[in-house]
């Protein structure tokens, strides 16, 4: 191909031309930058000198069809703008004269230029109609497939769910006004009613489809829309509609269930109290019977008794108060009853006050309020008796003798709302590791002084450490709540109690990963991360309470203690002689662990990567901890310090006890998922994932491992370093990996992300 | 003492009955429960039951004379309510009765009335006349002579400030929406002015007394009233103020310092642009010098060059903008240029445009935006020339030669806004743990089923660990950077390269440090602390962007890390023999440590609570860590690594780096404090607060020392159980302690801090 146009002079100083016309970049001083350049060009001929020279003056400047030929030419060259190149205006320019059948020469006075404007390819690329190649990140997977495997059974219905999202009413805006706010999520709430979302859960002749699992999905992906929606959404159909469901029985589902699935009638869960929060069991209202009437009295008693932090106080005509039952004089522990709030013209009952409770942090689009009960009069009827009843001649009457137990039951039946926050959470973790990773693909930000181009924040190591094993942990962590979601849905396991425990710990260290990785993420998008627009700074606010609500996480974890030991006491104590045999066997395999020097500081790739290593490592480390713990409780208790006080010394120990078991449930829980993954390529994926969940979790904890002498300190190193590699080499994967998520692009609506 | 109006047998109920009905806290079926009591309490006689009984009438209730002579009868008992009993009420009648002459009986039934009522201490306590025993925290230490410590030389200027601030002006609201937020700040703002508080580090003859440590201490204490008028102040006086001070010359200090230091000018600092933020030497705003005009046009060039997040952008008149200084068609690199963008009417100079940053996750009352200038011109004298002017006739001139020296010089006069930032961070942290520690010493949840009491927060070891570190890690922040404020300020100190390292790793720990704790004391404080009106919520979005402004974190630590290794190579190549044998001996030292098998799990109490030790450990981190950074950077580079690469591969290992460093500085700096407190007794609690932050902070990096085999596992677990028993023997005093940080009462309007 011959260049009829310009002559090889003038032909070479086109691309930059281009470049400083059409985008306007010329100031004054930077005419000088150029024409210095010119000057000191001791092989541009004279004339060409003088053409360039005119198309330099600012008064009159090449004409729109000079810059139409400029153009022509460098499109119909078919070179490549290289992006990644040190200086890729003077790299196009070698290569244009070469399409135009000259000899390739590095013109040293046009790299002066490139350097001294200091123009760089995100301020010119849109120029360029050729194709632009710059390799951020791979396609060898993908995202749809990732996608397509995380939804698992329900893809169906998440397809059509997260289409439908896409309606404007999803927008998602800033409100700052909670009145406001309030009424945008009602609208919102009231639209997935219609549309059958919020009875998913119900059985089909209250308008449901009984898919407690889809419903969780439901729930998850509307965090995308806003996690105000999703809170509100979940008050309404998981909370007070799941009351009425599990613990009401069929008078109750036919007078209520269709309705509140509509959302016709709208609902609230007033458990907590101002002066109880964790300890459930220890509520203050009363609800007592009285056999004259036949009806029960609802009374808060005294001024830290009132309900507290109720959501969707302020819009319901309904609440499901949970009370001490009292039934002739005697107490029957807490129960649940519904109670009219507000009547048709949305009035207070007589005796009914309610306090909103003022902004907070973040859900500010969730009306939360403070209610008191002053003697509330209700029929016997409205005691929500699944589990236990009040006859018709006025006694007190169930199944489960118990009443411990009895309360466990019932609030097991709730324990689908942990299950829900906790997948709530990652998709609040997810949401932001995509903006973060899509808006370290495209800043830039400091290079090595030689390259014109800045560095990608994505290429730098302490960015890919910081996100990375963040993105790995969600899918573990999602993966490990599909499962419990499924066990919790199976209604062929009667007995729930081990779910609850699990789903304990598992609520408490995922909200806590979430937060932490939404602040992370926050973090590394700088100043923007602070722009509400950038939806970060709402996500932070808004799953931060996630930590606290169904069930705070200092409290769950040691409840998620309590039950592994419960588990631990009954191993040794029921099953005898051979339990006692298989408890002595496993200290023996711990210690010879550990002594074991081999083991302690073996250090290749392909023990590091074997997740026998990881399950093992977690294993023991559970195991270690009950056991220890264990002992601890019986040297107390052996000393006469009462149980209680033995428990409290042992507090910091129980917290220890419950992340760990966590965090070996939510690994085996995705090794198993993995390894069932029919096609090769993603298993691959996936397990490399899960191995980077591994290694970063015994890292975070390898002052306790080093301590116990299981690993020594090469291992604990060469785990560290591993970290490290695993990060880089995701690295091209890493928009792939965001993009797996599914989160509907729709709804990524920052604009640091696009 | 004998009661001439009660029989024994009534007697001994009077303190239940009076709690009952002063409070109306009987319900009906609570009505029963006294009444089963009575009937069962056999050694009652018959016509005692029948009075009591009439007494629980609610159709009739006692007379308000009868409650009256119950209270009397109370009162003169002398007797006192013990909160931490474990039947108060029980307890409190069995000693009523004594104190009136009759035998000591604890009385089963009353027992009853109080477990089966479940009244609480709290529910009741309000009612006594006598004074309760309750210690929850002991007054061995003074809080004011804490604060006084604290102070320091500034204690004067400290008082009157935290005085002034009860102001009603200055009373705390929720403010939502940014424009009327905006308004309030800026009042604010011009009365602080107006007081001569925001020119207090200027010269006296422009207004102010050229103190800025006190100007420090304002900024610091000013975060209790709220942080955006922090921030606000700190752009207006600091950053814009700071900018014409000590970048500009007389010329400048005389035409505008006065005017800003009252606040009738305000300005903001424009350095930071949408494409480059922590970069600054990559800025592309263009300052070009016209000879002809005598001009400087300051100009945007490209879409993301225009400045980003800049303070006080929409109520200033002037920016002090940050640009290529372009002069004869050289960039002499980056210079800061005066730029009035607004008239007196406020409207926008021609070519300046500047768009509202909107809303922020916090500091809403701080109006950021962005700036873009087209062509705009100033006269040459706007450029601030103390370190690079431009000549009458038109040449650049500078007495600092090495631009690259000329420009870090320019930046290091602004460090003080870096040690500012720290020192707020750290009345964040102080104002929450405050808050955090009031609430916990008031709230109460769970307890062991057999006290009518339920436990203290503060007395649950969990909470203990997750806020008493922090408490100790503020008091050694705040001494820390007091020191540094004191070196910055000391005028006989020139080269303050060091002050600057040392501030970059300061400044991204202490930030740091801010946001985890507050996080923690949200947490810690449940729903409560989730709503706005106990301000925890606000700090946590407020000093969020600590990490992030005035420099970003995880940029400075590397900066302290690269200080930290020039002066390693300077020491190493310099000093010559002696130094490289010092060297070669502090190796042999490290190693010797690491092999003594008695140190390594020395485990008693005096070695472990000696500063020696900490001073040792994190020395030898510090040390450690710089020699193998080195080493490894020097084997890159002999690999032909580009010196740029090198150090992007060492990233993370710089980060460990600036960390370690910054935390030995704290550490020594607190303790060179403490070793000088005069009265032994506050001394010593100033040391083991010293000793806290230490082992708490080694025990952080408990992987790192067991990996370096400097500490063996029991010397690691020992630590471990120091932190606890350190934090259990301090639980009386901290309320002292946060009382100690001298946050005006005032200014604590947290609901459940009081």
């Amino acid at each position: 191909m011959k260049n009829t146009i310009y002559p090889f002079g003038t032909l070479q100083y086109i691309p930059i031309f281009y470049v400083i016309w059409s985008d306007d970049l010329l100031s004054v001083s930077e005419t000088n930058v150029v024409i210095n350049a010119l000057n000191q060009d001791e092989l541009l001929p004279e004339e060409d000198k003088i053409v360039l020279k005119e198309w330099l003056d600012r008064k009159n400047p090449p004409s729109d069809s000079e810059l139409k030929k400029w153009k022509q030419l460098i499109s119909s060259s078919k070179v490549k703008l290289i992006e990644s190149e040190t200086y890729p205006l003077t790299s196009f320019s070698k290569k244009l004269v070469v399409a135009y059948g000259y000899e390739s020469i590095l013109n040293e006075n046009i790299k002066q230029i490139e350097i001294n404007l200091g123009i760089q390819p995100n301020h010119y690329n849109h120029l360029f109609d050729v194709e632009i190649v710059h390799k951020k990140t791979s396609n060898y997977y993908n995202s749809l497939e990732i996608d397509t495997i995380l939804k698992a059974d329900h893809s169906k219905e998440i397809d059509s769910f997260r289409k439908f999202l896409s309606d404007p009413i999803f927008q998602w805006d800033i409100q700052r006004d909670k009145e406001k706010f309030r009424e945008k999520v009602l609208s919102q709430v009231k639209i997935l009613a219609n549309k059958g979302y919020g009875a998913m859960a119900y059985p089909k002749e209250y308008g449901g489809t009984g898919n407690m699992p889809v419903y969780a999905s439901i729930f998850e992906n509307l965090i995308y829309v806003d996690a105000s929606l999703t809170v509100k959404f979940g008050v309404q159909f998981g909370l007070f509609g799941g009351s009425v469901q599990k613990l009401g029985t069929k008078q109750h589902h036919d007078t209520y269930l269709s309705d509140t699935g509509k959302a016709k009638l709208l609902g609230c869960f007033a458990m907590t109290e101002t002066g109880h929060g964790s300890n459930v069991r220890g509520v203050k209202t009363t609800a007592t019977y009285d056999k004259k009437t036949d009806t029960i009295t609802i009374h808060t008693p005294g001024k830290n008794d009132n309900k507290e932090y109720i959501g969707n106080a302020l819009h319901s005509t309904m609440a499901s108060v949970f009370a001490q039952l009292i039934v002739n004089g005697k107490n029957e522990g807490v129960h649940a009853i519904l109670v009219p709030i507000r009547n048709e013209k949305h009035q207070l009952m007589k005796g009914v006050s309610i306090e909103d409770n003022g902004y907070k942090l973040g859900l500010n689009g969730v009306d939360n309020g403070k209610i008191w009960f002053n003697q509330v009069k209700v029929p016997r009827e409205n005691l929500l008796n699944k589990y236990g009843s009040i006859t018709k001649d006025g006694n007190y009457y169930s199944d489960i003798k118990n009443p411990s137990k009895r309360f466990f039951t019932m609030l097991g039946t709730l324990v689908g709302g942990r299950i829900c926050v906790a997948k709530g959470a990652i998709s609040g973790a997810k949401l932001s590791l995509a903006i973060a990773v899509k808006h370290a693909l495209q800043r830039r930000q400091f290079n090595d002084n030689i390259k014109i181009q800045e560095d990608l924040l994505m290429d730098y190591p302490s960015h890919q450490l910081r996100l990375t094993p963040e993105i790995a942990s969600s899918y573990v962590y999602h993966v490990t709540m599909d499962h419990m979601m499924k066990l919790y849905s199976d209604e062929t396991i009667t007995d729930k109690r081990k779910i609850e425990t699990q789903a304990a710990g598992l609520k408490a260290i995922i909200t806590d990963f979430a937060n932490d990785t939404i602040q992370e993420c926050r973090e590394a998008c700088g100043g923007k991360g602070y722009l509400i627009e950038n939806r970060i700074a709402d996500l932070k606010g808004d799953v931060d309470i996630f930590t606290t609500f169904e069930g705070d996480n200092t409290v769950l974890l040691q409840l998620a203690a309590k039950g592994i030991l419960a588990d631990f006491k009954t191993e040794f104590n029921s099953a005898g002689f051979s339990s006692v045999l298989r408890l002595v066997g496993a200290q023996i395999s711990d210690k010879l662990a550990t002594i074991n020097p081999l083991y302690i500081n073996k250090v290749d790739k392909d023990h590091l990567y074997n997740p026998k290593f990881h399950k093992h490592a977690f294993n023991y480390r559970t195991r270690r901890l009950t056991y220890t713990l264990a002992m601890r409780i019986r040297d107390y208790i052996k000393k006469g310090v009462p149980s209680y006080q033995a428990f409290l010394k042992v507090q910091t120990h129980l917290l220890a006890l419950g992340k760990a078991y966590s965090i070996e449930l939510a690994y085996e829980t995705f090794t198993n998922f993995t390894d069932n993954i029919s096609d090769e390529k993603n298993r691959l994926l996936f397990q490399k994932l899960g191995t980077l969940y591994a290694l970063h979790e015994i890292r975070k904890d390898t002052g306790w491992y080093l301590e116990q002498g299981y690993i020594g300190g090469t291992k604990s190193k060469a785990i560290r370093q591993r970290v490290e590699r695993l990060c880089t080499e995701l690295r091209p994967h890493i928009e792939v990996l965001v993009d797996g998520f599914g989160i509907p692009e729709h709804c990524i609506t920052a604009p640091i992300a696009n």
